[in-house]
């Protein structure tokens, strides 16, 4: 654990400024006075980059970050940046070129908290999404485009190494967890070949795991029981893109993606693992202080988990917990995206 | 419309011979005194087919199949077969070789329905999911299986004729319907190549039709508004995996999957279409007349209507609308499957 942690800081655009702000202010709040301090080098990657000089993450820049301890992101994007321009650019760039092999995505129905569902029952599971492989490795094309003939393809790579690492993260997970538990979410019945290359990963594995209690679910089914008894979750295992699917549907069930947070996580440590809130850069709302800053401050727990510092991953939580219960009683009151910043902080301290 | 319509019908596995039993009763009870006559010839495929002699679907079965003017068929599968082995060798082999490129899967609340949501809304849309595509295909390898090298790929193969196909098929439904509103759900931000085919596609052919609304969102997106604001879509038009996962979800807030009801079409008639309930074979249940035979039900409803028989397929919703309603008044007391059939068949009769 260093004494100082580097962190590299891409607020972003939109509402990422606001709400990376408030999750520095409670990050320097929960390490005052612990010995540790936190250097910040702050990039300015984006939609405004972009828009600026056509670039989205240059080499340079990338490499500069590289040698930090952790980066912490906002959310990047505005109406006027093509579709998939940051998103791979930026976002997935870094994933990848940082091998963020577990994209570390918890759902908890914190109390008091408004969820879709009629009777939730106590959520609280996270998914560990595989973060460099699947579909979303870029490798697809297309032949005459535009014409009656056009074929588009995409391929989803998936490699033992790949696979075999991941599902080792989660089940270490699943073992330190009260209800140790695994659930692989794929479609082996259709994508038999990477399907069964998960199943057979997870077994094999999963022999080195006697106490965690394995079971599987088709990734349709998987939605439906997200919605009809999301407590049988504790960790779940999933390839890239069901992961992404999954995820957004269990921020919906836990209150929203205005409360979720992720970490996008190298376990080597050989590069920095990046935390980001799950929300987007919501250009509507944006530079009104009206954002809640809940996701990135969670996000900073995850941070700090990563870290080592567990302690204050911890008190983070606890005064998220504190905060969200105390807007269900009704007083917090309409606050600020930097009173609510503030409100954090101060509990942490 | 055919005076006799030659009807083949697969009752499967499990639950899936009770439940077509009572479909093919109220089938010959709606379209009593019409003139229309129903004559059926039962296969039987699946799991009991493929444990006495190994196969799924023979040559000679599958080109009897094709000399019907429709298919009806139950569930199949039970704990013994291999995963995929039904799955790919029936299912999709049919789907695929008798060219069911319209996946059909209406999703409605019916009033009285429980829920897992606690403000469900008016909930009444159909997804049209292609089905003869994308990772469906059944191309992709493994290389150096079981060892630390293996590699494995699944190509979602989409082609302009394929998209443009199930495109003009949703946006003629869009435009049927009194909303006129059609969501295209894709992940063109990361799955580009496929996805902007389906985009271009979409936009070519929503300007022939004016008249129709269109919008459009990533698949992670669109789970979220599954739950939160699940009335806004009307109709949705998605590849063959996003189409599965969705379909599964919006069964789930529409009361299970033991409600839905789903057609594989082909619209051109030049095969016959086969109509489903979305459900399994419910091994556990199978054999006690406790499946409810509502699903299987309303899968004839969209039969009648790929038919021509709009008047009959309108009785046959109207009469599962009013057995729902009943249930949830609390009227309808505990049933069999039979008894269940029975009412249904009295009420279109
Ligand atoms: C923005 C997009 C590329 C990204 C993804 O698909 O992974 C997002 O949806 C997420 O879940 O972090
Ligand atoms: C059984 C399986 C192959 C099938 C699919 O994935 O299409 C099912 O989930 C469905 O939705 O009809």
């Amino acid at each position: 654990m260093a004494d100082t942690v580097r962190l590299a800081v891409i607020p972003g655009d939109g509402i990422g400024q606001e709400v990376t702000a408030e999750a520095l202010k409670v990050l320097s709040a929960v390490l005052e006075g612990s010995g540790t301090t936190v250097a910040t080098t702050e990039y300015d990657l984006g939609a405004r980059l972009y828009h600026r000089t056509g670039e989205t993450l240059p080499d340079s820049v990338l490499e500069e970050v590289r040698g930090h301890d952790a980066i912490l992101l906002g959310a990047v994007g505005d109406p006027g940046v093509p579709s998939g321009v940051l998103e791979r650019g930026l976002l997935l760039k870094l994933r990848f070129a940082l091998d963020h092999h577990v994209n570390l995505r918890p759902s908890k129905l914190f109390p008091g908290v408004a969820t879709p569902l009629a009777d939730p029952g106590d959520i609280d599971f996270v998914v560990v999404r595989e973060g460099t492989e699947g579909p979303y490795v870029g490798n697809g094309g297309a032949l005459r485009v535009g014409t009656p003939h056009e074929i588009a393809t995409e391929v989803s790579v998936n490699t033992a190494f790949g696979v075999e690492r991941v599902v080792r993260d989660a089940f270490a997970r699943a073992a330190a967890r009260p209800r140790k538990k695994l659930t692989l979410v794929h479609k082996h019945n259709v994508l038999v070949h990477a399907g069964h290359l998960w199943r057979r990963t997870v077994e094999a594995v999963g022999a080195q795991f006697p106490d965690v209690a394995v079971d599987y679910l088709h990734v349709d089914a998987a939605t439906i029981f997200l919605v009809t008894d999301p407590a049988r979750f504790d960790v779940v295992v999933t390839d890239n893109l069901f992961g992404d699917i999954l995820t957004d549907l269990a921020a919906a069930v836990t209150g929203g993606i205005g409360l979720a947070a992720s970490g996008n996580v190298n376990p080597d440590r050989t590069t920095p693992s990046m935390f980001e809130p799950v929300h987007g850069s919501a250009p509507d709302i944006a530079g009104k202080q009206l954002a809640d800053p809940t996701a990135a401050v969670l996000s900073v727990a995850l941070l700090l988990e990563h870290l080592g510092h567990t302690g204050a991953a911890a008190r983070v939580d606890a005064a998220v917990t504190a905060d969200l219960a105390r807007r269900a009683a009704g007083e917090a009151g309409r606050r600020t995206t930097a009173e609510v910043g503030d409100a954090l902080a101060a509990a942490v301290s």
